[in-house]
């Protein structure tokens, strides 16, 4: 049992969870991991999964607040947090959905994600990391970029999500390389960064023949036998190349941030470089802390 | 036991197997189906599970042909048929690999497909279609188009397959609306064609943002209460536009001609008079065997 708890910072998606006690000195005093996901639980699953998790950082007297993000606010989480619409703040804790948990030592606070109307468009956990890193560089004016299975580009302005769009270029890439009749030509962990740039090139300037240049992946092994390393980075740099075509009003002539795991961002970073384009790599492994801790602060400040 | 037979058709698709025992008039005397297909048989099954369809209709004395296509002639097949290199005419019995069956009764070609070296490309029983058609219209001069899993576009000329490519958009249609994150947003059987019309136009305009497009089905259900109907015909729609916009230098003032499935032909072919292009649909339904009848009759040629 410990007492040095002030308060829980908890980032639930799809398929992990990850929770922090956080003490008075605004450093985690314990980090915990696991991969009971808000899409492997009912509503009632996640008070007793959290408390499975974290029960004995909570304090013996009293309630610490419980602050969250990601998909356990969707409609089939824990609660629904009703989106916040762009353009707006990264949602902080007085925004958030209240829920009155049976355990009273937890005062439970589940942060919206974010919408846009047109065109449609919904982020539940990326907004949470955006304002960890907004929270660290106050005065960014630019585009962050958060690769992953959905990637999101954002429009970043004194200190707002003004735009943004989601690109599923990850799922793409993981349907066709698991599911199709490519998954053979590209069943390798290696890798050809000339055929990535090739690719890059070439979705970008035809974009239009993305679903015969994917087929030419199989018949250039058939053909040509062209090997698993090349038909591979080439899959990821046609899927990448079609997403900075679409992506070009995001990326042309602004400041890009990258956010997201190593790999990923140093691929994207590579590609948008090869373009001109300004991009670096943020430190994103406390991104999430850093806006959850935001939004925790966020509770106490005097009400306007 | 049937003497009535002078020779067997058979198309030996990836799923599928079809049969016919053709008489002396040329009409089949009998039609046969199974699901016994290439993907799910070893090299040694393929002799007993065509006996055990089509074993009735052989001759007690003296052996018949059989003339077969598609994936029974690829490396994992019966036996390897190498194909035949565009520019080319469909290849007839002279180019088949002719197989030694133990059955003595069965005299066994296996036509070649069609391989395009640049852009590498590959067909295996849709040129038996095309010959098929060319033997029912020899004067034909365009683009043949033979929508499904891997649409083909197919130009013709002089009797010959000139160029071609595939756009696997069917493949990619079926692992979006089963694997992937928007499934439950286009689950119906239900159908809208306004939805259809502006996604094609759509992403004929702007190919390049496609897997935006695709996540914003999820979104405007999420946000606008989009339904399923709307939702499956503009994934259609965005995939066929996007497939149309790469074909272009195939259709745009050509006349086209669709070989397919009825619902899939009528799609595309609404698709293409919207653009103006000059697209008619053919009865599909008897060309395989036309075409294994052209590739008969050329065993009976004179040798040059």
């Amino acid at each position: 049992m410990s007492t040095d708890t002030e308060w829980i910072a908890v980032d639930w998606g799809t398929s992990n969870l990850r929770a922090w006690a956080v003490g008075a000195s605004g450093e985690p005093v314990a980090t915990f991991e696991s991969g009971e996901g808000m899409g492997a639980l009912s509503p009632n699953d996640f008070e007793p999964t959290l408390l499975n998790l974290i029960g004995d950082h909570l304090p013996e007297i009293g309630s610490v607040p419980v602050i969250c993000c990601g998909m356990v606010g969707a409609a089939q989480g824990w609660a629904e947090a009703p989106y916040a619409a762009a353009p707006c703040e990264a949602p902080g804790a007085k925004q958030a959905r209240r829920v009155t948990a049976k355990d009273p030592r937890l005062d439970v606070y589940i942060l919206p994600g974010v919408k846009q109307m047109q065109p449609a468009d919904v982020m539940r956990g990326e907004e949470t990391q955006i304002a960890g890193y907004i929270a660290q560089n106050p005065d960014f004016d630019g585009i962050l970029c958060l690769p992953g299975t959905h990637t999101k580009w954002v429009h970043i302005s004194a200190k707002e999500i003004v735009s943004f769009r989601t690109f599923m270029t990850g799922e793409l890439f993981a349907l066709l390389s698991v599911h199709s009749v490519i998954q053979h030509s590209v069943d390798t962990e290696g890798w050809d960064d000339d055929a990535f740039a090739a690719a890059i090139a070439d979705a970008m300037s035809r974009p239009q023949t993305l679903a015969s240049d994917l087929f030419s992946l199989r018949a250039g092994m058939l053909l040509h036998g062209t090997g698993a390393e090349a038909s591979k980075a080439r899959l990821s740099g046609l899927l990448l190349g079609l997403e900075l075509a679409g992506a070009r009003p995001y990326w042309l002539g602004q400041k890009v941030v990258l956010i997201g795991s190593e790999t990923l961002s140093r691929l994207y970073q590579s590609a948008l470089l090869a373009q001109g384009a300004d991009a670096s790599i943020a430190d994103g492994s406390a991104l999430t802390l850093a806006g959850l801790t935001a939004a925790y602060l966020s509770l106490k400040e005097t009400p306007e």
